[in-house]
């Protein structure tokens, strides 16, 4: 069988004639990034072929030079029966960098935050003493230990996990009945999940989970004080199988094994997470009682094994959005097994639970007559508006163009990346910084809205986001009816090609922009409210961390309200799944914030395809709606 | 290593010097059954060197014929160096037969067993139609089922198996929505465990478990007509690790990984007959969702892998007597995963679930003043007595005699085990029966209780077991102060050897016969009743289909009661449990009954050795106690 020698690792494997490069780069276990889940749309996949002979289909989507230089889309290029040298380029399996958010939660109002006296997590670690075995009372070792918990605590029902009873004989007679149970308590039950002998109440952890549907997020926290240990961050694994949560759905449909796949992926992800956090803290992970998991209805279902198709077609209906509290092992999360996790609930298929733990983060939760809107800005825009007395939430399909998506030269926020753009009023040309100020390798989410900005208000685009080709400028090329304008040029860039934005990706850039703003202007015209007699604005996701408000403004992404009335608060569905983890009582909270929410569809919400045409211009037909927007 | 070769097997291994020919066996996978728990001091594992050489320590157990004819004790003789071959003669690894019990349930009061109305087993089967998702209702898959649920059987908390809800988007849109669950419904909730497109209501069993010290027995039922399709009996693979329930708890603690061993081997006996069962009947074991398993306390600790150190250490105390409801997936056990299993609750570390199912099968689980008598004769007794007002349940430490254990000659009731004696009352010597009419091998329970029975009635034995030394018979041999009675000469036996009993042995069984009657005695005197005020006796276990009455009253093991007073209800802990696998009110019942039982610790009692001094004779100290006793 031939043998494929990938650079710059050197790897070397033996695999069939036929196979695929995507395919054989997975079997060396080599990342290559799919954004559209291998359905071989996207065309991101390039690699270079250094030596030997293959069989590509590269369909038109490289230039002529980058064709005639080797490169080649790995989803379409088969190896043939001759061995094969191929280079994977360094940005197609580029880690990126990702935004502290560590210290999200102290930016937070304290009014939020769970109080100390409602630190009680659902397993909470106790020492108690039981007596000692006695032949007159005829009681067996867990009718003691039932009863010295009932008198405690008072008289429920009392389960066991098979574990502690297996534990029990020597466990109780180790240290003459003094004991440390770890205990989940409920409204009808209490279930003792672990017994060590002893007093043993400080070794207690939980664990927050924020799943995203590109990064995966997670809190390790210590009790009984809840205190917040540390905060790590990686790519959620899935991302290899598609860029968003359709192209991830359609991924587990194309064969039976990929929903286990994707589930296997997504778990690797948390419990590498996991055991890396543990490592610093020098803690066992068996000594993690508590979970709190959110993410969008996908990411839930991904994570449970459960068939994610029914939430991509009418009527839309996902199999669960309450989950029930479920047990570690039937998870797969690498923690104690009989830990029960709560997972955030999720209102619809598109409003998930991290829309619902991130509104813990938000006075929409707290007992006020003030309206506030939530925005959650990722490849799938989630609102979310409402006070004591209303909560209203909807998704809409911004499509990934923020996140760098279904834009040739768009990448995620990784090193040379250009995430700030300036255009020269005269020249048109534009000055750019990258990540990191590596060679510029494409153009991440802020970027773009600054290129967009910048073009709008030195008149190089129109309204519509036409390029003004009335004017000469180097940055201005014309390929027949379409016009792309060059941000940077084929000698400045690490690739060899320009990197450039045609005018279509421009109309995808407006599309995005208008889907946000119109669903936002949809559901406070709904209620009869206007953006100005909103309170504050939240903008959540780690998008905001990097967002020029100004730009979001020109765009017309967001409002024209005073700077102060925008508030970033970071991961806040991580934030709020903390909350949860420390408190029961917000895990009730958060069920409560969760019934109350109404689903606004806005796919069949009549309005909604007017405020939508009304808001596809820059920044919008209706320009008294942003009176503060000067051209500059 | 030096090589072993088994016969008549044929099977050859390599083991590590000093390896005892025990360990050799047990690594060959062949069974050589050990009474004693591999402690040393049984001497049945006795097998013949056939060539090589071997380190054997036979200290003095086997005769000087013996030892030059090759036998050697497998558990003191170890593999030297050089190769060796050995035999195992079939008798130390034959199975014995067992008694049919398929139809003892047929000779039950009818008024014992569950009503046609009370077939409600804790697991049922449903088909239901769950409405179609609608946008409109925003109400997932998991929202749906529970309100169906809910609208049907009253408003619970239901809780749903993992598996359930991995699977409900497929299963529930395949026939629009028509589905069957297999659901257990608590006092307080509804778990759904299983479900499947359409109706699947016919495929549904339930498995009753007796596990007995000795053998295990199984039932199979199916529902909805709760028919019992078939039973099956085998040894329980734990004999080999000691034959009684003390050496089986010396054999879990001499080494930590043994307790692992025991739980594998009852699950193994179980499991093989499950699967055996459910082959005969073309039944898939994933459709068994109900299971009852009953069994004395040492046994069920050792199914559910509990420390039993305790049981037989003071105060003996155990760590469960009421087991919860248990996954079988956590048991081990080879039906669908999650089915819930019930334990029959046991009373004490010395009265098991075995009995208390048992008493289902009594008068004294029914709405009666009149007194019953339930005993079950084992290597240990137990017995209980009481009405609708109180009930008393004790055991007694018969010892292993009645079963063939602590007697050079005893043996299982198996092939060429001697099974009835008549004694020659002129010459003393003996006429057997052997089972199967072989060559005879040893004794069993029945042949050495009728050998007793004969030996008093011809005076050949005196009411304290005597031998009669003064007349002449072949059968008497005097070794020293100790005389045996040689009930098979050498030539006759399979074995090379007479096949005798002497007078401590005769002892040993006075000693087990005292036990039971003293027991019984002492709980009818703590009520002020005599034997004559009992309505009935209950004999149960496997022994009791042997047992012969006269013979048992003879030696003064059973009361002298006319033959009509005393009832054989063979195997009342399988049958107990098949009612409580039919019947949730059963289950419920059987609570209620091993609640309401006083349980007596004879060791405790002043009064039992004056009880047990007095039955130390043949038939009792006090002749008046057995009125129609007669020498022949």
């Amino acid at each position: 069988m031939p043998l494929v020698t990938f650079q710059p690792s050197g790897k070397v494997i033996e695999v069939k004639p036929d196979t695929s490069l995507l395919e054989a780069a997975k079997q060396a276990d080599l990342e290559i990034s799919t954004p559209c889940g291998t359905n071989r749309t996207c065309g991101k996949c390039i690699v270079r072929i250094i030596s030997g002979s293959v069989d590509p289909k590269n369909e038109g989507l490289l230039s002529k030079k980058a064709i005639h230089d080797g490169y080649v889309h790995a989803c379409k290029t088969s190896v043939t029966q001759s061995p094969v040298t191929i280079e994977i380029p360094e940005s197609l399996k580029k880690k990126g960098q990702f935004a502290d958010t560590s210290k999200d939660m102290e930016h937070l109002s304290p009014d939020l935050l769970p109080k100390p006296w409602q630190i009680n997590p659902l397993t909470n670690k106790f020492h108690i003493h039981v007596p000692e075995p006695q032949a007159e009372s005829g009681l067996s070792d867990l009718d003691r230990l039932s009863q010295s918990i009932k008198k405690e605590w008072g008289n429920k029902k009392v389960i066991f996990s098979m574990e502690v009873i297996r534990r029990l004989a020597n466990t109780l007679r180790s240290q003459n009945g003094s004991v440390t149970i770890a205990m989940t308590q409920t409204t009808d039950h209490y279930r003792v999940i672990d017994i060590e002998p002893g007093n043993q109440t400080e070794k207690s952890y939980g664990v927050a989970i924020d799943i995203g549907t590109t990064t995966i997020s997670i809190q390790l926290v210590a009790f009984p004080e809840a205190e917040t240990l540390n905060t790590l961050t990686d790519y959620n694994e899935q991302v290899k199988c598609g860029i968003d949560i359709i192209s991830r759905i359609n991924y587990a449909q194309q064969r039976p094994e990929r929903l286990a796949e994707l589930r296997d992926k997504v778990l690797k992800t948390i419990n590498h997470l996991i055991n890396k956090t543990v490592k610093l803290h020098n803690i066992d992970t068996q000594k993690i009682y508590n979970c709190v998991v959110s993410g969008n209805t996908t990411m839930t279902h991904l994570l449970l094994g459960l068939n994610p198709e029914y939430i991509r077609l009418e009527p839309y209906i996902p199999t669960i959005l309450e989950a029930p509290l479920t047990m570690a092992s039937d998870i797969g999360l690498d923690i104690y097994p009989h830990a029960l996790t709560f997972i955030s609930p999720a209102v619809g298929s598109y409003v998930g639970g991290d829309i619902t733990a991130g509104l813990l983060c938000s006075e929409i939760a707290s007992d006020t007559d003030d309206v506030y809107l939530f925005i959650d800005i990722g490849t799938n825009g989630e609102l979310a508006i409402g006070n004591r007395d209303f909560i209203m939430a909807c998704a809409c399909s911004a499509g990934p163009a923020f996140e760098g998506g279904g834009i040739q030269f768009g990448m995620r926020a990784s090193k040379g990346a250009i995430e700030d753009v300036t255009i020269d009023a005269e020249t048109g040309l534009a000055i750019y910084k990258t990540i990191a100020n590596a060679k510029a390798e494409g153009i991440c989410g802020s970027g773009i809205i600054s290129l967009v900005a910048g073009l709008f208000q030195t008149e190089w685009i129109d309204s519509s986001g036409k390029l003004d080709q009335t004017r000469p400028s180097k940055a201005i090329q014309i390929n027949g009816r379409q016009a792309s304008y060059i941000i940077v040029s084929e000698e400045e860039s690490s690739f060899g090609k320009p990197i450039s934005i045609n005018e279509t990706e421009i109309e995808n850039i407006i599309r995005a922009k208008a889907a946000i703003y119109s669903a936002c202007a949809l559901m406070l015209s709904q209620v009869e409210l206007g953006f100005e007699d909103l309170k504050s604005i939240y903008i959540a996701g780690g998008f905001g961390h990097f967002l020029n408000l100004d730009n979001a403004i020109t765009i017309g992404l967001l409002p024209d309200l005073p700077q102060e009335k925008f508030q970033y608060i970071g991961n806040s569905s991580l934030m709020g799944s903390t909350m949860a983890l420390i408190s029961t009582d917000f895990q009730q909270k958060l069920l409560e914030l969760s019934r109350r929410i109404t689903y606004i569809d806005l796919s069949t919400d009549p309005g909604y395809m007017d405020q939508y045409t009304a808001a596809l211009f820059l920044p919008h037909t209706d320009a008294s709606l942003f009176p503060s927007f000067k051209k500059s």
